[in-house]
């Protein structure tokens, strides 16, 4: 099998500070579709397309951001096997029970050097994408809200990324698509990691405080669905950080907002593909405003220094 | 690495009748990049955004056709492993030396049971994409023509396309992805195989003769470069098979479109992603037009019975 | 006021075998808006975004065609004036009381010299588009179906399409924006005539028999609209004439398609816009398929010959 | 003719402080075709789509911003009956003889209570849009920079804008679009007027100095150009002031920047139709941010004190 090991972003796990608001934010406003509740208080999402059971997941909290982020692997052959490399390199992990999550089978749970909680699983229930796997029609009638296709990717804060990058590319098989350098030329402000083709399924940047979320980013499919996603983000009354624009890093298109609870998240569009056989894209420090917003070539003063 | 084996589609070889007509068409209308010729008579390549040296190369020839389709695998090391595993499977590989094809690796060669000819290599020279690997552009201005992000895939017709199909799966690790089948129910009439997350890296339609080919793809980023890409087309009087329109089969969208030798294109746009895990679509008898053109939800009598 | 005179279409009056299935249609597929019902069977339409009552009236007959098609006018002086030019100019006229149509002033009703029931008529109750005159939303949420702008144009067929045209232009204010001519270079097989600033409100086509209705076409915003309602009509079963494709004459780009009686509809977007300054378009015969068709240049046998 | 009176924004005058700067930037970003340069030193440009000699000129000066702004009418008995009206009004004219600008014809220059100059006339050589009036294929190919359709319209500021707004609407037939109210709930902070069935073809806001230039508006296509926009201003290094976003007012989609003079212009997509039958649409003072900038619901500081 040419595509193996860790397949893609499976599910994130997020905090949030009112459920009802929040269930009614995720379901409208992003017009995701809830999936269940489950007896320790989660509410279960799917995007309409996703054939998984749940992406993303809310608890309620005192304070807002990131329980976990996980990873779907191709088979229990390669779960096991992970976590056999992950103990080898000196990572404890822990055996989180199939069913602990709705749908979802026996995790291996672990933290990041930079504290942040990832997750592999094998198995989560298939219950499809509404418009089956029998002569399918080209998509789903009736869907409100912007209707992301999918649960994309994360952007983590924290302080050795560094460790963080060497443990997903040793242990975990991903790749570096593009990183920002830091004024040195040397240090990396912010790296982007892919397990497959895309141009990242997590990326990270350098903080001073561990375990902090930026964003979770939802994909949309065209540059018209972004315009869609803001008008429907400006008819609720959403806070938007940024966008409609295009980050130079990836070359997607983006809006970053913020749900009720102050977790920022994302929309994203296009951008690049990518293959284990390209190297870097490096952005330089005098450039980190066009790597990260193409448009306007400078940071919001937000960018690095908001986050739960 | 999680991607691994063999990567993606590198490079379609294609007879062609006229060779400075077929230049002229596919440097001015597909908007294609030269990137050399050798002494052969061989005149190679390259969409723009990608890479590597080459990815079509034209021929001289007194028949149109597809002489040679070839995949990029990971490395040296992967391409000796796939050879063994060739060789044990009971097919004949031939190793072609590096050189033989401009700025191209070795590469082994073979044939499927429908008669087409496949290479693997690991190695071709990286010439850019014209924005370079530091604080790229969004993209190089002044390009003409079409201008495909890529050559994406190609649809080859022939006998044994089940025998095809287990070679790909069980020696090169693709998976299907979607199949048509016939009327009784059971056999395909067409399947389509990826190698990594793309909806198809190689597709097959079952066909009295051996080695035809039916088209080769390019992508396109969006549906308005699709109507620009039809607009020029029929700037340049190019003979339109079929399109704009979408396929059932991957939901891409597409246009059909003959070389001046007769080779059938196609420029193809979006689609679907895959993984591994995901179980195939299937498109039963009554629904095959749909599942080729969703639209008209019939095929035109062309696309079973004109190919090269 | 440099508008003024004839505004643009305002009401298409279609007749429709059966009417139960036909407004399932108009409803579901079509997106449009029942807006009311009268005492002689006549169901009202209007598009989502359109502020006037109804823009397209449906009844029940044993054949298919148009009976009526009307331009809104200023005001009743206007409708005064262009009554008064009409009969100056030999026309026979006819006024049907306020109220005989729902919501509807009095009309000012005439027949083209290809036979074609023409209609004026000052007012009609503004029910709004549904966003309100005060601080509107970008759009409303929840609209299914294709969900045009407006009804914009139709294409009529009869024999003396000249009278037609020196009628339109004389009395009632319009400009010819394109034509296509004959073999002779001479006489008109088509006349696309504008009120306004569109490329055309009304178009008509050289035919023997009179009275005939080749479409009436309803505006789309966006090309990836264009695409949307063609997924949509695929889903619903709708007959596809052709498309989506681009027209050579307007360039606008469009997908014909029939409704359940045969009544063939468009749903149009883009293309040029046009000032009384402007001298016309020709087309000449030897390029008639490329103004019709740009992308395949050449007619399908359908479009001259298939009108109810 | 239903269109007639004053037809649309014709040409406008700016200022600017280096010319040779001005000219690289109109030409090699904004993609707007030189066509002519005067003994006064002016700088004609129009856009490629467009059809009338120049639409946009520039002059050195010490100071940026716009010297006049002018509308064709339909004809030389246009000009003279409006010019009467005028000075019936009470208004001072002026006639600039034909020939002094470049294939213009006599224009009829007034100033505005808000002391911009107006200009009006009728006649200026149509030198073609590049693809002819017969058989034209759908776009010229080889284009570079932005490339927009046409000069669209401006926005300007000054004192007494109900005065303007009452000699637009009462000689010269304009009709208001829309208009955001101040705190009171009855005085207008600004006002979209439009000669035709455009959403605007001028804009003004209160301001206290006379005779200012918020910006000039070129229109886009779609919004994928608007994007695309935003790319190649990125590749130039051109400071954007806001945007890719929505406006309120118009549902237009926009990009707002600033040429090397400072002069703020845009580029502009989309948004309303109108005709005289509608009612203005009313933004109010709380309102006010999401009239002009629909995605973030506020205003930036710079747009009610940046002007030239």
């Amino acid at each position: 099998m040419a595509m193996t090991g860790v397949l893609r972003p499976g599910h994130a796990v997020v905090r949030v500070l009112d459920l009802d608001e929040s269930v009614k934010f995720y379901t409208d406003v992003m017009g995701l579709k809830e999936t269940g509740r489950d007896n320790s208080g989660r509410v279960y999402f799917k995007c309409n397309e996703e054939h998984d059971h749940n992406s993303f997941v809310i608890r309620k909290a005192d304070s807002a951001g990131l329980d976990a982020f996980a990873f779907k692997v191709l088979n229990n052959a390669t779960l096991n096997e992970l976590e056999g490399k992950l103990k080898d390199y000196g990572v404890t992990t822990e055996r989180v029970p199939a069913g602990e999550m709705l749908e979802t089978g026996e995790r291996v749970r672990f933290k990041l050097p930079t504290e942040h909680v990832i997750e592999l699983y094998a198995q989560k229930t298939d219950v499809g994408n509404g418009i089956g796997y029998v002569n399918p029609e080209a998509f789903q009638q009736g869907l409100k809200g912007i209707n992301p296709l999918r649960m994309d990717h994360c952007l983590i804060y924290g302080p050795d990324i560094d460790a963080n990058r060497k443990l997903f590319e040793e242990v975990l098989g991903f790749g570096m698509v593009e990183h920002i350098l830091l004024e040195d030329g040397k240090t990396d402000l912010a790296t982007w990691l892919s397990c497959g083709t895309k141009a990242h399924d997590i990326a990270m940047v350098r903080h001073g405080e561990p375990a902090k979320l930026h964003h979770v980013s939802f994909l949309l499919e065209t540059w018209e669905q972004v315009l869609r996603a803001a008008d429907i983000m400006s008819m609720h009354r959403v806070s938007i950080d940024i966008g409609p624009t295009r980050h130079g890093v990836t070359r997607g298109t983006t809006i970053y907002f913020f749900d009720p609870s102050g977790n920022r998240m994302e929309t994203f569009c296009g951008g690049n593909y990518w293959y284990p056989d390209m190297p870097p894209i490096t952005w330089t420090w005098d450039e980190v405003g066009a790597g990260v917003f193409y448009h306007d070539r400078k940071l919001n003063e937000r960018f690095l220094s908001v986050v739960t």
